[in-house]
């Protein structure tokens, strides 16, 4: 079934120790659709300036997303300026420029109103919420938020986050909405607003996901090559919710594969700047990511006596 | 096959949002010593003041650890303080006050000195170079080191790892080593002194080690109650060294195994103050915590049909 994507559409400016790139195809909706577009259809909602070059269109367009739903106005698009030193968990923002993100109102097609899975980027939960309003009964919906979000709107965001199936944060974003510091506690208060499942994302640290059946988590795999890791959560959210959509299979075995393949999509991510490697990936090669995460986790048990 | 391990005996004060101890038993070499004992016999050697209390004794001593190592001495124990805030990753040492230790000579006994396997915890690297030199071939050597000896006496410190099996560090740790960011290819770096196997301790994110036959990872337990993480980097070495010294079994398997227990003492060592919960186990809640990490791991492939 396909996925219906609500969120930003951006040019980044990346700076790296290993190189960089101007205007690179960003965003978290591009990433997340790009990334899910190997699993199911996707439908992507956004905006963007008259500055948008047609190749990123058309790269978005090879991977059979459906554009429908993006808006092209008057102005720039939204543009963000990133610098990584050589530890890629500590990301500096060198200046955001939101053009006409600013005065994003999500408008959702009529032929996108049925989609089966609807994922809402990190946008402002009020835009999040008037997509629910537009879209009738989707069978999953997913939404990602930001500390801004917790601190500025923290009841538009309790709104939201109580009319979706799925969350995916954080682990400092788990423990600062639920004002409680051990993750597991404040997962399970967090999984209290009526949510089916929490996905707790650590960057290279690897993934945790609660649900009323219990806890899974994956390790981060270790990369040989970490070039530009813009975007990584987002195609972990792509992957895992592009499985979930095509599958329709939320069974506690289904969300440890999607949350498996989520990091797959993550991972890969990583690996080239911006979308480069994510936009021209085989099927073989996320198969192939799969069975690596197997290995690294991979034990068995085999009785041994323990001193009493 | 018995292990010997030399290293710190300390008295610690330690200071959580949960309470607090003064004065309780604590020391590299008790963690290890404790968590190691589930697995095999256990030969201790270290140095106390003679302010030690008897009752630490009789402790280690119902665990059967073998206390013909510990030198008592005139002066003071090693005495550590520590608090944690509600972040238990960022520990801040309020004192180290070395007494006896600072002095520390290991003497390893007679009796002790053809033991199979050796554990050498965080001591200068020349103290450790010594101890090498005292025992008879040794099966399995495995030393911990700390930024400290990294930055003063690189040096020794090098020395000693190229003497031994098995190095377990931090990540930091690995990538200030190597001189490397990546941490896979710090890795890669490190294991090119002649390791065996290098493990990297990431506190509750969990353990990743490097060998040539691959690398392996878990990722942390979320802990529904933490109360009191000093020690557990000790406690899977324990764990984890304990295992291999019981069943000689270094293949990639064991070590996979290895690992799980390491992390299943290291994850116990948490929920009590000091060596509360270390020292009063019983086999069928390291085996049921075993079960858990397998729980928390453990997914299968199922094919699906992804989009070129």
């Amino acid at each position: 079934m396909s996925i219906l994507v609500v969120g930003s559409v951006a040019l980044d400016d990346v700076d790296t120790p290993f190189g960089q790139r101007r205007g690179a195809l960003g965003g978290a909706a591009v990433y997340f659709g790009l990334a899910a577009s190997y699993f199911t259809d996707v439908r992507l909602v956004g905006v963007v300036g008259e500055d948008f070059p047609d190749e990123h269109v058309e790269l978005l367009g090879t991977r059979g997303i459906d554009l429908a739903g993006l808006q092209v106005v008057e102005g720039e698009t939204f543009r963000w300026g990133g610098k990584y030193g050589y530890d890629f968990n500590a990301r500096e923002t060198t200046y955001t420029n939101l053009g006409v993100f600013a005065n994003f109102q999500p408008q959702i097609p009529e032929t996108f109103r049925r989609t089966a899975n609807v994922f809402l980027a990190n946008i402002a939960p009020q835009l999040q919420l008037s997509v629910l309003e537009q879209v009738e009964r989707p069978a999953m919906t997913a939404l990602d938020t930001m500390n801004y979000w917790i601190e500025r709107t923290p009841t538009e965001l309790r709104s939201a986050i109580e009319s979706v199936d799925i969350l995916l944060i954080n682990d400092s974003e788990t423990r600062q909405l639920a004002g409680e510091p051990v993750l597991r506690k404040a997962a399970a208060r967090v999984l209290e607003h009526g949510l089916e499942l929490l996905v707790v994302k650590k960057g290279e640290d690897g993934v945790v996901t609660f649900s009323r059946e219990g806890i899974f988590a994956v390790p981060g795999l270790p990369l040989d090559s970490i070039i530009d890791p813009t975007g990584a959560g987002d195609s972990f959210a792509g992957g895992f919710l592009g499985y979930l959509a095509a599958t329709g299979d939320r069974s506690a075995e289904g969300i440890r594969r999607a949350t498996i393949y989520g990091s797959v999509m993550g991972s890969l991510c990583c690996e080239a700047f911006s979308t480069e490697k994510l936009a021209d990936l085989e099927p073989q090669e996320i198969e192939e990511r799969f069975q690596e995460y197997k290995r690294l986790t991979h034990f068995e048990y085999s009785p041994i006596l323990l001193n009493a």
